[in-house]
């Protein structure tokens, strides 16, 4: 073959990769393997020959192995809920997947030091009920945590709604073992809160989508629960009035401010209209909210205080219009809820441009009204309900389409609104992937916008690890002719 | 010339290379020199035909081609205060230095965004100054603050006494401007909380201890600054205890635990005796000490409380035998200043071996213990002064002499007794470098003691980045052959 890259695997071969798990373990029934194919957003179809399901890392070893003698593509799946088709197979076919959804084992919990021991294929909301169980807090929060697997949220350094205190999956991370590309299973698995010896290779592997390697377990960092939590949904006039609310919640909280989530006013309506148990708390209408979330070490009572202060003083300046506090956990994860059902709430109101995106906090105001006016000159009667982590600077700016639209030809401009909101974020130096990564979606776009040198070094770290190119091709670079 | 890297430059090329930066600023003169060449432990002796110091990143680009194309060696140098020969040339001569002395300025202080762009020849010191100026605080924090520069202080990814709250230097930076060996010019100063978008390249020349390229200016992360400050010294029974006692002040005061030294009274009695103003501040004796830094963001009374609650406890359990608060400022900095004087206080008493290690946080004790026993058998009347960041696991397990002992005699045992205590540390899961880094002292150890496959993929990307092996060479690597 001289180019083995573009030729499905013959019969012979997929034999020998089910060898490797056992024929319980190597998936090739059509019905069986369509939850692994089926990407969240529906933009994407691709299939695969085989799926296999390692039980160890010295099987991911042996599946590898193969794979770079014999130039077979191998696209590594975590819970496959991730937004930009990184975890698919090509639409080409030819792909074999690489599921690590039998790398389930939490081998060590240490709440002294704070760790956690597990494999890639854990589920998030496992991860965190276990640290729960030993009294310490997994902070890595999402939507999607019942089904999102520890090895994928690593691989997108997924983020999520606790990064503002607690960063995100990157800052979770203490060690990592990965399987390269070459078969080799590289060992880092360390407990360290300091460790300065050599090239950062954790690092790299976090984030890169699966392309330089399979990560199979992980080391991950635990913290102390807090006694305090506090939840208030707070009524604002602008997103100018947001940021400034947001810059005062900080200084008053420090790290003890753990969400502060921006939100519209047709945010909250979509979400009343069309998610079960969700209803608009207040009783007047505002043209922008905020979620404000208070977690403290001391006690109820020390967040309780908190967060009047916060909004005593945020009405006091003319920032907070009105706000509600949650009485109890249930009321606070109400809000919550609300909050999380931003995007599904959009889906009954016709097809839905997406953008996840970030520019510094101090830009927010300005990216928005200048993102508004484009958008809406581009698609008159848009309605943009842009939402998100304004803390991290992270804006989920999605357009909803005109009421009425014609759903395929408003989706049709998908890249070209695309390219217009995010030359607006770009230029105010922002970034067109805060935190769902690059895949296949924004592949092509990562190239244009980032400088030569930048997809070159990029290029130079693949070629290093994955000699064969058989890593998860065609995902965050384009495959190699 | 078949192996340009073992030759001297010629005179006609030094030239080339000064007239690259004006002759004002390529410095041969020997007693000029000399502060340049002078490593801080004094255990190695290098030289260097001349020091360049570019006044702009595209002066820095202009040397590394030319260097590249001639394959001149270039060792980047920063403020000079590393521990472990990474920024002094080779002994062998031939090295160019290249200083980033002259890349100061300090651009853009954004007290919303809580970012600071500078370049990388700012003093650490200065840095924090500038942050205070704007109301926020930049929390890294170590003895050589007032010389230390930020492209060193990035490219061996600091540490220091605030690592357990903020992080370590790689955690407190968003953005680089990095020079690559090739003299391109990557400009990654993105000032972005989130940003998903293909392999963590920052991170990657983070801790690359100037190998991989030059650091010319960088995004540092900055913080509210707290409003409450308390620092207390408590005397305890045994290491156990100390633990025990982080463990407690940790669940209390959250990310509010800013530091926890711990201190062995050795130490108390070397900076007594021989650190201008430093004084036990006890009239009883204790086996050890802890220093307790707490930071709060809502009050001063706060942090007294906090911190009230914390000795309150630990006394009540056996833990805290006796405990001095600081009344003020100055006091706090005077225990900080003992803490911070443990290392130079060693110097009059003879010589000293020194360790720079980490173990996960719960093995603190097993390791001292198990440390302590080999290197009194080895050495019996060694005085063990073993002090540091026990919240972070990293302790400088530093070793000095026996009373009236040769010096000369007992510094030539200095890797036979790393290789004690490291082999102790690496049962345990720990580390060789907990933050000072690998340099030239602990590169072959590296390579000894971490598997082929992570030496193998260092050398992988040095490769890619630096084909000519002109950056750094023999520093956390060998030198290729």
């Amino acid at each position: 073959m001289t180019s083995p890259l573009l030729h499905a695997p013959t019969a012979d071969l997929l034999d020998r990769f089910a060898s490797l798990v056992g024929p319980a373990y190597a998936v090739t029934d059509h019905a069986a393997l369509a939850p692994y194919l089926k990407e969240s957003r529906g933009l994407y179809h691709g299939t695969t020959p085989m799926l296999l399901k390692p039980g160890s890392a010295q099987e991911v070893a042996a599946i590898l192995k193969l794979a770079s003698e014999t130039g077979t593509p191998i696209v590594p799946q975590g819970g496959n809920t991730g937004h930009v088709a990184g975890g698919v197979p090509r639409e080409a076919g030819g792909d074999l997947m690489l599921s690590v959804e039998r790398l389930t084992r939490i081998e060590d919990v240490d709440p002294v030091g704070n760790t956690l021991v597990c494999g890639a294929g854990c589920i998030l909301a496992d991860i965190q009920s276990r640290a729960e169980a030993a009294g310490r807090l997994f902070p890595l929060s999402l939507g999607s945590e019942g089904s999102a697997r520890i090895g994928g949220l690593l691989s997108t350094n997924a983020g999520g709604t606790a990064v503002l205190a607690y960063g995100n999956m990157r800052q979770l991370c203490l060690g990592l073992e990965v399987v390269l590309p070459t078969g080799e299973i590289w060992n880092g698995l360390r407990r360290l809160k300091k460790d300065n010896t050599g090239y950062d290779l954790r690092d790299l592997f976090i984030g890169a989508e699966g392309t330089l390697g399979v990560i199979t377990a992980a080391v991950l960092k635990l913290f102390p629960r807090p006694r305090g939590h506090q939840v208030a949904f707070a009524g604002l006039g602008s997103v100018a009035d947001a940021l400034a609310l947001f810059e005062r919640a900080a200084d008053h909280a420090g790290p003890a401010l753990t969400g502060f989530e921006l939100m519209p006013r047709i945010g909250v309506e979509f979400t009343s209209r069309h998610i079960p148990g969700v209803r608009d708390p207040m009783a007047s209408v505002h043209p922008w909210y905020a979620l404000i979330d208070l977690s403290t070490a001391d006690s109820a009572e020390g967040a309780q205080a908190l967060m009047a202060e916060i909004l005593e003083e945020g009405h006091a300046a003319g920032l907070v219009r009105n706000a509600v506090v949650a009485a109890n956990a249930a009321q606070a994860k109400a809000l919550w809820h609300m909050r999380e059902s931003m995007s599904p709430a959009q889906k009954p109101e016709g097809g839905s441009i997406k953008h996840d995106l970030s520019v510094p906090v101090a830009a927010i105001p300005a990216f928005m009204a200048a993102a508004d006016a484009a958008v809406l000159q581009a698609i008159p009667g848009a309605r943009i309900c842009a939402f998100g982590h304004m803390g991290d600077g992270n804006i989920h700016y999605n357009i909803s389409q005109p009421v009425g639209a014609d759903t395929a030809a408003f989706l049709a401009r998908w890249r070209e609104i695309n390219a217009i909101v995010h030359a607006i974020a770009l230029d105010l130096g922002g970034s067109i992937s805060a935190e769902h990564g690059i895949g296949q979606l924004k592949r092509d776009e990562l190239a244009e916008v980032r400088g030569g040198i930048e997809i070159t070094l990029m290029r130079r770290i693949k070629d290093a690890f994955d000699p064969a190119g058989i890593m998860n091709p065609g995902k965050l670079l384009a495959q190699r002719l």
